[in-house]
């Protein structure tokens, strides 16, 4: 099969790549480096040390004899190029990663919600025009988030993706209609995955475009079982207060013996899922394609779902590191609960990899091998959500304490 | 109040530039010209003859001795200049018709798709950005459609905005929650107003703005008593395919004693309203802001509803022109019924001119008095939603007759 990797030099994108390729199937990347030139916009990097693309790719295929083939070419800006990259090539699958992911980088400043709206929107919109224009029947599988639901207010278990209501009728009778479950995202970034599912639904109801969009949960973990084959193939660690998430931060904190920083009373419930299980699900989710006038197939891709002061015990205890509690700065309810139904992915056979397996792993072979690479002052999460929180909210020149001034 | 008028260069944007001038507010008029820009690309002109913005600002000053403020501002691709006008300026009131809104024209091509989302989106969105940037605390008027509900298949009455569901709560407890009422656009300009109420959503839940949202039937007649002041105030006036309602192709084609032209059965029901109403609508709508944390407030700006086929049926009644049924280039429910809740609007005032008082002067003083300019071949509706459609319905050169191929 051929695939296209939108965003293929990403996180999630990278090791998909190499997954996917060692199946055996023909994969092209196509990627504008954005987060590459993000990470020098904000004078971060990643904690373990990443190659170019190019040599990435070179790598590979001295390791393995398959060959990787990378497109520089940005979706959002140059839909011509992409169009005719398309009709060229007839991908059967396109994964689509390429959309800025962070919700604090997407509440940094106004420059950076106008990005990351812009960006987003016009990268999943030129893709699904150009599938139409181009007459390709591939399988669009897109990387969403469970984070569009906001962490519903009422407590409702996250079903996958639609929800029955009762519309009453001009004849004044009960009947049942089915929507997409109704969205209420917490930052811009959140707010763009919930504009995408509305462009899905139209294009699959117009055109008959074949999509399925994966509601991913919070991703950990740093190797697969291809990016751990070589040193120079090695996967990204975010640590950074943008794009580095919960977990990267503690972990990298109790590395360098600073308290792990928890964001309020820490009573935010996050859902989780392991970076093999990811590329796994990819995996599932390809071999299990809509057929044209089928609505949006939606999972929702996760695994296993724990507190943040829950997070911050089990690796407090796992490393000795302490707990401090600081202001949140991001406008979201302080205590949530959250229930998320997987059930497709498991009937599907999906295995997971827990939290308790797998975190020393990380503690030992990422977090403390590579903390002499830390920028310690890069930790806090300082993206305030609203100007108020803003002034509420400072950061200290040691980084990892913050204060309430209010 | 000083109140800025995006696209208030536009059919609906003229009009109400000059009422809110005629009321006594400072009116400030943001406009990239892009509809001016789009007839050239279309080669299609106004029905009437509209003369240049600035003209038109002189011409009003002339009569009135009130200063109307022209800006030349493209919102969606110069964020930077349009945030420091704001700063400069602060209006009290924002007015927001800056966007394409033909929904035939966005279908027209790829590239018609790919121009509406990128300008529509980002026009609203960088407008929400730099009013929580600037601190400016306006209320944001934005012109929607009801369109986004895409003509419910249980058709049911539509309400204003919000639709009560239950959902099952993590207890097992039924619980209330109040959701957008669910959309399903049936274009990509429907399916840009259906990702504004998303972001408005969002930036009334985050930030606070207040906004409220007029979802607008489709709008009929020429002039308000302001345009109606003088020749070179009138407004304007599209019959072609792309522009002009499905009214005042009608109009047109009676004028020149060709058939009116029917999708289909014509069973589709649409909802009207006048445009010295839209212009009323929206005096009221500014005098009942919502307050910072409010919920979106949404109305439905709509005054009377009719199947297609009745309105043909009127218009020829009035002028003795023949009816031609023609394949439909929409993909959409060949009949449909539509109720629509107005009580908001009617409680606050509107007293609504009805098609039956109105649509005579519509036919004697604006279609028989400039059929001298019409250009007959661009009248037909010729934009197919899908490849297959366009290749179901085929336009002679005559421009009135479509015939089926299939």
């Amino acid at each position: 099969m051929k695939v296209a990797v939108l965003g293929g030099d990403g996180f999630v994108g990278w090791p998909t790549v190499l997954h996917l390729s060692n199946l055996g199937h023909e994969v092209h990347i196509i990627d504008n480096l954005s987060r590459r030139w993000i990470d020098t916009e904000l004078g971060v990097q990643s904690l373990t040390p990443m190659d170019s693309i190019q040599e990435r790719c070179r790598i590979w295929y001295e390791l393995t004899g398959r060959r990787l083939h990378f497109h520089l070419i940005d979706i959002a800006k140059d839909y011509q190029l992409f169009r005719q990259w398309l009709a060229e090539n007839k991908p059967d699958s396109i994964i689509h990663f390429a959309e800025q992911r962070a919700a604090p980088y997407s509440m940094k400043s106004d420059r950076h919600k106008v990005y990351t709206v812009n960006n987003n929107v016009n990268v999943t919109h030129n893709l699904l025009t150009a599938l139409v224009e181009t007459e390709i029947d591939a399988h669009l599988v897109h990387l969403g988030t469970m984070g569009v639901y906001g962490y519903s207010s009422v407590g409702a278990a996250i079903p996958e993706g639609y929800l029955d209501v009762e519309i009453e009728n001009l004849a004044g009778e009960k009947k049942e209609m089915e929507i997409l479950y109704p969205t209420k995202p917490g930052s811009v970034y959140h707010m763009t995955k919930s504009l995408d599912q509305i462009m899905f639904q139209f294009y699959a109801q117009n055109d008959g475009l074949r999509i399925t969009d994966l509601h991913q949960g919070i991703v950990w973990g740093t190797n697969t079982d291809q990016t751990a084959r070589h040193e120079q193939l090695i996967n990204r660690f975010d640590y950074d207060g943008d794009y580095g998430t919960v977990l990267n931060r503690f972990l990298i904190q109790a590395a360098i013996d600073y308290p792990l920083t928890v964001h309020g009373t820490g009573g935010q419930t996050r859902a989780f899922i392991h970076i093999q299980d990811t590329v796994r699900c990819i995996e599932l989710a390809l071999s299990d394609a809509p057929k044209a006038g089928d609505r949006v197939k939606i999972f929702n891709q996760m695994t296993e779902t724990h507190r943040v002061r829950d997070l911050a015990e089990m690796i407090s205890k796992m490393t000795g590191a302490k707990i401090a509690n600081i202001p949140n700065p991001r406008k979201e309810a302080p205590e949530n609960d959250l229930i998320v139904k997987n059930d497709q992915f498991l009937a599907l056979g999906l295995n997971p990899i827990t939290l308790k397996q797998g975190l020393l792993s990380e503690v030992v072979d990422i977090a403390k091998k590579y903390a002499h690479r830390i920028d310690r002052k890069r930790v806090p999460a300082v993206s305030a959500w609203t100007k108020d929180i803003a002034t509420r909210v400072e950061t200290d020149p040691e980084g990892t304490r913050l204060k309430s001034v209010s």
